[in-house]
C-alpha cells in the first residue's frame, strides 16, 4: 500500500489471564499459544506485507521493551515507542498519532492489539485495505467489527446503523452505538440483532484521531499536545535524554482511559464512526476457554500442547512444557504446568484467574502473583 | 509381650494407586502420606513396643530391599526376608511362618501390611494383645476386622457368626464367611448386617498357619515344604549362596494367591477362623480418595501437602513437592505434582488410576508407567 500508511501495534498488555503461563516478565503477547511464533510476532508478520517494516510502529512499556524488540529484531529501533507506564489505549493511540502525524501529515494508521489471533490472513488484509480506502474517501474513524459466531459475554459490541459501503471483506456501516460487555441473555439479543464484536482494531488518519481526542477527550488532549510540543516534529524514540525525560513525565500524568470510552462512544453518537463488518477468524484469545475453542481437538474435545493424556476426560485443555499431564475423569478443565506453578481450573471460569491471582497476593504468595 | 511373639510386616506391595507419587522405585509403603514418616516406618514403630525389634520380621522383594532397610535401620539384617518376586500373601506368609517356626516352634505371629494407617495406637496394641490371648486359648486363625464407618466398596467384608469372647479392644466372633469387594448397594447391606472390613491383619501360631496351608492349599504347601527342607532350621536371610539360590528357585515356582483365598475362606467354612471386631482408626489408605478422607481439611473440605491454593474449590486434594498448585472452581479433584508428571483426577474415580497407567503404557509412555 501507499507510503503514508502505518501499522501501530499496541504491545503493552499484561495478560494475567494466562497465568501461570503468562507472568509479569512473560506477558500474553510473548506467548506461543497457537503457533510456533509469539502472538506479537504473528501480528507483526500479518501487517508487514501491507504496511512494510519501516511503517510498522510498536507501542510498548519499559518493562517489556527489551523482550518485544527481541521478538521483532527486523523493525527499526525508532519504531519502538516506549510508554513509561501503561495508560490504556487512549494515551497510547494519542502518542502513536503524534509520532505518525510528525512523520507524515497525511498518515493513515491501522491500530492493532499485539495479542489477538487471526486465522484468515487474506481476508484480514482485504478488510484493512477496504478500511483504508473508506477512510480516504470519508474522513471518519473506522472500527473493525467481527460478526459474532456465539454470544460471547467477554466482548463489547458495536451496534450497526445504516450501510455506508459495500466491500469484499465486509460491508461498512455507520455506527449507531456501542454496548459494554453484556450478560448472557443480552449477548444473545445483540447477536440476533446483528451487532458486531468490538475487535479493538481501528483505521483512521492520525490527524483525525488527534482532532477527535481534542474534541471529545480534553484531559487526554492536554498530554498529547504537551508531548507534541516537546517532540517538535522529532521521532519520539530518539529524543535527547532531557526531552525524553520531559515526554515521560507528561505521559505519566495522562489519564488511564480507553479510546472507546474517551473518543469512540462520543464520536459515534455524532455520526463520525463507521464499522467494517469483518469475518477473518478473529479471536482476542482472552482466556484459556477462548484458546480451547480455537485449538484442534481430539474426539473427546481435548486439546493442548506437550506430553499429555486426557483419559476418560472431555473438553479439557492441557499445557505443559516438560512434565507429563495425566487427566482422569475430568471435564471442562484446564491444566497448565510451568516450572513455578500448576493451575487446575474449571475452564468455564477462566475469567476468574485474575481473582485467583489477587488471592495469591493476599496470602503472601507474591512470587506467583502478577504484580 | 512374650518372647515367642513375632510381628511380620509384609512390605512388598507396588502401590500403583498413588501414581505419580508412588512408582516402581517408590512404592506406597515408602511414601510419607500422613506423617513425617513413611508408612512402613509407622508400621514398624507401631509394633516395636509390642514385639520388640528382634522379633519384627519384614518380608519384601528384591527391588525394594535396599530402600526398605534404609527406612528401618535398627532392625537386625536377619529379619529381612526377601522374596525373589511378589507372589501375593499366601506364599509370603508361608515363608514367614517357616522362618518363625524354626526360630520357635511355639511362635505366634501377627501379620501386618506395611502400608496401612492406624490412628489409635493404644487400641491397636490392645486388639493385638487380645488376639494373641485368644490364639493361645483356642488354636484358631484370627483376622482383625474393622467396624465400617461407611459402605466402602473397595474392601472385602467378614461376616460375623457367634460371639466367642468379650474384649476391651473389641469382641471376638466366629467367622461365618467372607464377602468379596461389594457393589455400593451390597456394601450398605453388609454394613447394616454388622459385617466387618477385612483389614488383612492376622494373628495365629506359625505352626497352625503352616498346618492350614497344608490342609487347604496343597500347591502353596509344596513350595513351603521344599523351602523348609532347604533351610533346615537355619535363618532364611543368611543361608549360604547355594541354598539361598535354591530357596529363590522354589519360591518363584509358588502360585500367586492370597492367604484369604488360599486358606481363610476354606478354614472359615470349617469354623477355624475368628475375627476380632476392632475400631482403632484403621485405613488401608487405598487411593487418593481414602487419603483425602483421613487428612485434616479446611472449611471447604480441601486438604493437601505443600504450597497450594484451593480457590473457590471444594473437597479437593493437592499434593506438591516444590511447585505451587492453584485450583480454581474445582470440586472432588485430586492434583498431584511430581518432578516427572502431574495427575489431575476426579477423586471419586481414584480406583481408575491403574487403568490410566495401563493406557500410558499402551501409548508408549513407559517412563511414567509403573513396571
Amino acid at each position: 500500500m501507499k507510503r503514508k500508511l502505518y501499522a501501530v501495534i499496541m504491545a503493552g498488555g499484561k495478560g494475567t489471564r494466562f497465568w501461570p503461563l503468562s507472568t509479569a516478565e512473560r506477558p500474553k503477547q510473548l506467548l506461543k499459544l497457537l503457533s510456533a511464533k509469539s502472538l506479537v510476532q504473528e501480528t507483526a508478520e500479518r501487517v508487514a506485507p501491507l504496511f512494510g517494516r519501516k511503517n510498522t510502529v510498536i507501542v510498548t512499556v519499559d518493562e517489556q521493551h527489551a523482550a518485544i524488540r527481541k521478538e521483532l529484531p527486523r523493525l527499526p529501533r525508532a519504531n519502538f515507542l516506549i510508554e513509561p507506564q501503561g495508560n490504556n489505549t487512549a494515551p497510547c493511540i494519542g502518542l502513536a498519532a503524534v509520532e505518525l502525524a510528525a512523520r507524515d501529515p497525511d498518515a493513515i494508521m491501522a491500530v492493532l492489539p499485539a495479542d489477538h489471533w487471526v486465522s484468515d490472513g487474506r481476508r484480514f488484509a482485504q478488510a484493512l485495505k477496504e478500511s483504508v480506502l473508506f477512510t480516504e474517501r470519508e474522513n471518519v474513524l473506522i472500527t473493525v467489527g467481527i460478526r459474532p459466531t456465539y454470544p460471547e459475554t467477554g466482548y463489547g459490541y458495536i451496534l450497526k446503523g445504516k450501510k455506508a459501503a459495500r466491500g469484499n471483506a465486509g460491508d461498512i456501516y455507520r455506527v449507531a452505538g456501542f454496548a459494554e460487555k453484556p450478560r448472557a441473555k443480552k449477548a444473545l439479543q445483540l447477536m440476533r440483532r446483528g451487532a458486531l464484536w468490538n475487535s479493538g482494531i481501528f483505521v483512521w488518519r492520525a490527524a483525525t484521531i488527534l482532532e477527535s481526542i481534542r474534541r471529545y477527550a480534553p484531559a487526554v488532549a492536554r498530554g498529547v499536545e504537551r508531548i507534541q510540543e516537546i517532540a517538535r516534529g522529532r521521532r519520539l524514540a530518539t529524543l535527547p535524554p532531557k526531552d525524553a525525560a520531559a515526554f515521560r513525565r507528561e505521559y505519566r500524568k495522562m489519564p488511564n482511559i480507553s479510546i472507546d470510552y474517551a473518543v469512540l462512544e462520543k464520536a459515534g453518537s455524532e455520526g463520525r464512526v463507521a464499522a467494517l463488518e469483518a469475518d477473518f477468524g478473529w479471536s482476542d484469545v482472552g482466556n484459556w476457554n477462548a484458546l480451547h475453542r480455537m485449538l484442534p481437538k481430539d474426539a473427546g474435545g481435548n486439546a493442548g500442547v506437550g506430553r499429555r493424556l486426557a483419559f476418560r476426560s472431555k473438553n479439557c485443555l492441557a499445557y505443559t512444557d516438560k512434565r507429563m499431564i495425566a487427566m482422569l475423569g475430568m471435564e471442562n478443565t484446564v491444566v497448565v504446568d510451568t516450572p513455578d506453578a500448576v493451575l487446575v481450573a474449571d475452564m468455564r471460569r477462566s475469567q476468574e484467574v485474575k481473582d485467583l491471582l489477587e488471592e495469591l497476593k493476599r496470602r503472601g504468595y507474591k512470587k506467583y502473583a502478577v504484580r
